[in-house]
């Protein structure tokens, strides 16, 4: 490796240290269970995170559901009866021994992997196909995570925690047909959690063993044309959505699932990658085309009909599905790294993290210059609480303003207002950008349009 | 049972019936796993119950985080270390064979209950002491739902589902101390799935295995004047929430638990109690004294301080919590129940969801008159996807105006806009109320305003 490389590498891995540590002294996240030693691939959000991640979900249902005429929202539950799993093949694809790579995660049957030169046949090799790094030995694999249902000890049912939030919206597929006007192209929202005993959480709350998925699943006519109109459309949305959102476009990339790669039911499968400050190219969303897979297998299992009919022609169907998948913690993670920035003011280092105004956790701070001026803290008190009736405000009166603003700069709050002496007389706060650092008086009459306007 | 009583009866019974198949037929709660023959006592939100959810849930955080100056927010993992449940008292108290009445649900151990007259020593009794009503048989009940977590078929660790959110907030208190700057009173509030391996789910959502809950912890000094102010406090303003929601006033009640009733920790418990449909006054949401259980345990079960230091007195201790827990779903059945109403409209009868219209799934319907007349399409089209910047707003371009006023008012709907041959010169449509049914002029430049004051 370069010298240079190492450099970058070095601070990139700085970068993930900086971002763990400011998540958990400012109350982002933190571990699971904590105090108790943790629970292994778990996580908490605090006070901030939660917010942060209110804010991602509220914009993605934004984008998603409210604002568009052919997709509606679903919230199914966790716990779905155990013949899902085996008509979407989560069941029956995990019984064969497998070996992951430690590095990129990548799974291979034990006994598909080429034999090392020289070893014999029993010797397989312990490199990873994909990235040459370190696999683990060959083991039983189950990716979902077993419960047992029911009161009685010795009298229980084994049941799945979902391994994704998809199979509980197309086993709804014909209740929301049948409650609704919509016709094909429609497509099906959802937010929730999901879990998986992932072999090697790791890498903070990118790879966890309960995390909460967005996803879409739209349901489109079964042929090629419509599912690459729609499978570019998609795609190209979720990548606005990411962009609008505030990541920097050169740390966003589409890449195309090789063919061996692509899950057993996907006719194409695209990811969107952020550039990770750990091990390159990471999966922030995938978009698939599912075919019918999901219809034709529920149908299959469950012995009920899903065909579609439409009503103009009369043709039956099972349609295709177009699917878009995200993760709302990995979307938090890479919202947080992106937006970390540290620079030089004056002496002083400020860290700011440049979130989008939409994912800011606090929109406004307001302050009263001094403490223990008891005007100051009584018009300051009176702004916070009329502003808090429309934004996420935060209070401050302890320190030096300095302090404050860089208090503040560092849980990504866009504005900070100030309530000075001249305040008093003059009607008016000291308003302070986090991006610009510039300050300008407005007056305190129309804070509210002035922060509607700027936080839109 | 006199006959007016038995009338009662029926037309409650009729109620519950009701709201099942129009809750089925429109899309707001189905059966989970429906097409496989369902989960005992799950269920999935569709498309109109997954908004009625989310306004609630909404409402809540507004009420409870957003607009406090002593409440912030946190969202903990569904999977905890299983020894968070051991000091909680989950696992410990279940040890014991219960019985449970099958009619009000309450338990007891099997050894405790009075011997049957007349039946010697070894006969119990099967009537429940609380309300007469028929008893299980006793049996080693586990409420907590264990899952398996790891990845190996045989090195797996057991955990359990969380049986409540509240010992998420309290394992995080000094973590939320730590990244905040709060001082005792100040609470954390949460919303999230729990799980519990009810022996009866029943009574549609009332009782299920998987549910939402909605919850304040807020941490007090630890004396009794403490307690009683700030019990009173969170008891009214629970009560409050629920009446500016829409409940109606004498469906409410407070009720205060038995001491036999109340659980091991509670130093106080009182109930806010709805007028159910179905065996009279159901538990809606606790207020709970818990003192210093919670903090002690964790204390004493992981071995870290939890105790909390004055930073004016200097003065160390654990602090008491007040508790307010209330159940998402439960809130939106009851909300549904409450606001479900049949009246006469000339020879018709109609079916209307009063919902407050913070609830209500969509807030505005959008009409064209008539679907074959282009411009009028457009034009509503054009209003349509206008108010959808700023509302949930629904579309309706099928058969008579009359029967999709019918259909909007059934789901609750406030507003209907209806687009005629006057509105292409005048530039107004007609815009009905969902409960007076009065129509009046409204301008289309205008409408946004109009339903902005109207719906806040």
């Amino acid at each position: 490796m370069s010298s240079n490389k190492l450099k970058a590498k070095s601070h990139m891995e700085n970068l993930m240290e900086k971002i763990v540590s400011l998540a958990k002294r400012r109350g982002f996240i933190f571990p699971g269970s904590e105090i108790y030693g943790g629970l292994t691939g778990t996580w908490d959000y605090g006070p901030l995170g939660v917010e942060l991640k209110r804010n991602i979900k509220n914009a993605f249902w934004r984008s998603m559901v409210e604002r568009r005429e052919d997709v509606v929202g679903i919230d199914a539950a966790i716990l779905m009866a155990p013949k899902v799993w085996e008509a979407s093949g989560h069941v029956g694809a995990f019984s064969d021994p497998l070996v992951e790579c430690l590095a990129c995660h990548h799974r291979f049957k034990a006994d598909s992997l080429p034999v090392k030169e020289g070893s014999g046949s029993s010797g397989k090799n312990n490199q990873c196909p994909d990235c040459g790094g370190e696999l683990s030995e060959p083991k039983q694999f189950n990716l979902l995570v077993e419960a047992m249902l029911g009161v009685v000890e010795n009298a229980r049912q084994k049941v799945y925690l979902r391994g994704e939030i998809t199979q509980g919206v197309h086993v709804n597929f014909k209740n929301v047909l049948d409650s609704t006007r919509l016709k094909i192209p429609f497509g099906i929202a959802q937010i929730g959690k999901t879990f998986r005993n992932e072999i090697t959480p790791g890498n903070f709350t990118f790879r966890s063993r309960e995390f909460e998925q967005m996803e879409l699943q739209f349901y489109i006519k079964p042929n090629s044309r419509d599912a690459a109109k729609w499978f570019k459309y998609w795609k190209e949305e979720r990548m606005k959505w990411y962009l609008n959102l505030g990541l920097n476009k050169k740390n966003l990339r589409f890449r195309e699932h090789a063919a061996d790669e692509k899950a057993h039911y996907a006719k194409a499968a695209w990811d969107i990658e952020y550039a990770a400050p750990f091990e390159g190219w990471k999966e922030l969303e995938g978009i698939h085309n599912r075919g019918d897979w999901d219809l034709r297998r529920h149908q299959e299992f469950s012995g009920k009909d899903l065909v579609y009919t439409d009503d103009k022609s009369g043709k039956k169907y099972l349609p295709w599905i177009i699917e878009t998948s995200g993760g709302v913690d990995r979307a938090a993670l890479f919202f947080m790294i992106d937006a970390y920035d540290e620079e030089k003011v004056g002496a002083e280092q400020r860290i700011v993290l440049r979130l989008n105004h939409k994912l800011a956790p606090y929109k406004i701070a307001v302050f009263p210059l001094l403490a223990n001026k008891k005007p100051l803290v009584d018009l300051a008190k009176k702004i916070y609480l009329d502003l808090k009736e429309n934004f996420m405000v935060a209070w401050d009166d302890r320190g030096n303003i300095g302090k404050r603003y860089r208090s503040q700069d560092e849980i990504g709050t866009p504005f900070c207002a100030t309530v000075d002496f001249d305040s008093l007389d003059k009607k008016d706060v000291t308003v302070r950008d986090r991006d610009t650092m510039k300050q300008k008086r407005v007056g305190i009459a129309g804070l509210k349009d002035y922060f509607s306007v700027k936080i839109e």
